[in-house]
């Protein structure tokens, strides 16, 4: 998906992609995740795949974990290319304004393209 | 997406990814997809990523083509994972119905994971 996406607005230089492996453990991933992350205290947007995967399920509790302190991490679920490249190209910042326009921008871009041209889907 | 999702369900035997490439043309792109589809009258469901991006394109083009002969085939665009599961354990007929089902599934899997834990996303 970030090869899809460079393919449109370019090299993300600071977009990492964070793979689950098919026997790693959930502790691992986290650990995998957390190296990504860095610790320079930038904030960090986590996008998964699917509520209620592993990869949510860590990105959720490390989230948890991270507020209130310097790192800034939130999570944003059921991503698709459509808010991947919102959140390259668009966000400024992580506020709530900015994570509710990621969420219409991917729910938005899921469409029945027939439909979507004036016709019935049958 | 097809090795996540098998991860998950198993193999999609009936599945097929089909790459655009960086320097690819439409047509070309239509030929591949065309090819991939096959020919022997089942339903295609077509999933696509982005609205308006050349599979996107090719593929509502294809499906307008294809309406009132035997290939009934169908574009959903904004493809996550949760839309792709859905589409290989829970789709038996392409009616208007599934294809809803289909695209109520891709939206509601697009959270805030922040939010849905009942917390403030900043």
């Amino acid at each position: 998906m970030l090869e899809s996406a460079a393919m449109i607005c370019g090299p993300l230089d600071d977009a990492v992609a964070v793979d689950l492996q098919p026997e790693q453990s959930p502790e691992a991933y986290a650990e995998a995740l957390r190296s990504a992350m860095g610790d320079d205290g930038r904030p960090v947007l986590i996008l998964t795949d699917l509520v209620g995967g592993t990869p949510h399920n860590v990105a959720s509790l490390i989230c948890r974990e991270n507020r209130g302190t310097t790192l800034l991490a939130l999570c944003v679920s059921g991503t698709n290319l459509g808010l991947l490249l919102e959140a390259a190209t668009s966000v400024q910042s992580l506020d709530a304004d900015a994570i509710a326009k990621l969420v219409a921008t991917g729910r938005d871009g899921i469409v029945d393209a027939m439909r979507q041209v004036g016709e019935s889907s049958v």
